[in-house]
């Protein structure tokens, strides 16, 4: 079985359609690459209680669970909080953190200044210090800030610690639509029930109408599956192939 | 109290990062617009005892509940039995989707094609026969296909369903960075506690350092909360304003 893993993302900026979440598709992306299973996304505002039962509740059902937004020095960013309170724990300064801001911010170190070395009671600091810091870690929950560049990088510099056996991929451009090759489906899933196969229709494209995905953790299985989908598909239906 | 609303976006190829949702931005957008209070977007997978849990809990929790995807002739189309699951219903044919279907196919009807024509026990046709048809709803689920232009043109078609009072909104660019705000916003918030307050920073970005966002539904309450803000805010921080 492959690891799985969860996405939260808090903000209330996302839910009122001030801006558009990048950060689910980039780590879905990356995630995917790595191997890890992706299960759940969810979007959420910036309130303590319910990012603690969130948090909680994603923590328990998967592997790898990934915060993105809520953390920062304003009124707004409760996610430390939110996190604590879904582990029953304290929020505290984290010594080393502390440290760092004192240095950086010298004389002009304030209270709103040191709420950025703020973590849940208990949680461990992930990857270096270069750039933009290292990602705290509480249990199994890795906080990431909102902004894009910043959580790009500092997840490309753990990336690593998620690896797993890769998914094999293969594409089918279909020039007939899902009403005739829908049953093509059904019977291939028959012969081949874990392969992951999806299909999906496009409008107004004059160049095909339906993409097909199979995929697999077992390059050999999906050569079957391919070879034999190939084989059941109407003459002259198949467009183009990728994989 | 304003009406809230949740999105469900059902779709293994947006997990696995084949697909960036953009039908959540979309709706997010258009729900603001129209004044409701989206509090909540789930990306889950085409797996129908799960779909069946999540539109069970939304639609307990939210006014309006928008499910996006898995709606079409495929193995990996199981929204309608999703939501049919989580109201302990059956899946049935609806006559008039049934009629349409077999008018636009002739003799070409199929199968696959005629599940098209299927809804939860219940659901109702909302909208016209216009390009893309009526949307289904059931109880207050309303469900859309995934194709993105599909779905904006459903709901442009109903979209005055769900006007409520709107949101007003200010904004104020800010040269300090929240290391400076903080302290300033949080004191705006003991006079104005009902004021929806965010602060967001940007980084590498030579123009401003932080977007401070005002809303309120009342808006004499928000135009007294922005003149005491902007009183409040350091001499020269304010690059620009809005709204």
């Amino acid at each position: 079985m492959a690891k799985t893993a969860g996405i939260i993302i808090i903000g209330n900026e996302v839910l009122s359609g001030k801006t558009q979440d990048t950060n689910s598709h980039y780590l879905s992306k990356e995630l995917r690459t790595l191997g890890v299973d992706l299960r759940r996304v969810v979007v959420i505002p910036d309130e303590i209680e319910l990012i603690g039962r969130e948090v909680a509740a994603f923590s328990r059902d998967f592997d790898f669970v990934f915060t993105t937004g809520g953390v920062g020095p304003t009124h707004d960013d409760v996610t430390m909080a939110g996190v604590a309170c879904g582990f029953g724990v304290k929020v505290v300064r984290h010594p080393d953190l502390e440290r760092r801001l004192r240095e950086r911010h010298g004389a002009n170190i304030n209270e709103a200044r040191l709420r950025m070395a703020e973590v849940p009671e208990g949680a461990e600091l992930i990857g270096d210090w270069s750039i933009y810091g290292p990602v705290p870690k509480m249990r199994n929950v890795y906080i990431f800030a909102g902004i894009p560049k910043v959580l790009q990088d500092r997840f490309s510099a753990i990336r690593e610690l998620f690896r797993e056996a890769p998914y094999y991929l293969k594409v089918i451009y279909s020039r007939e639509g899902e009403g005739v090759v829908a049953s093509i489906l059904n019977d291939l899933l028959v012969r081949f029930p874990d392969l992951m196969l999806g299909s999906y229709p496009v409008i107004d494209n004059p160049d095909y109408r339906v993409k097909l995905t199979l995929e697999s953790k077992d390059p050999g299985y999906l050569e079957l599956a391919f070879e034999k989908l190939l084989s059941a598909m109407p003459a002259g239906s198949i467009l183009r192939t990728e994989g």
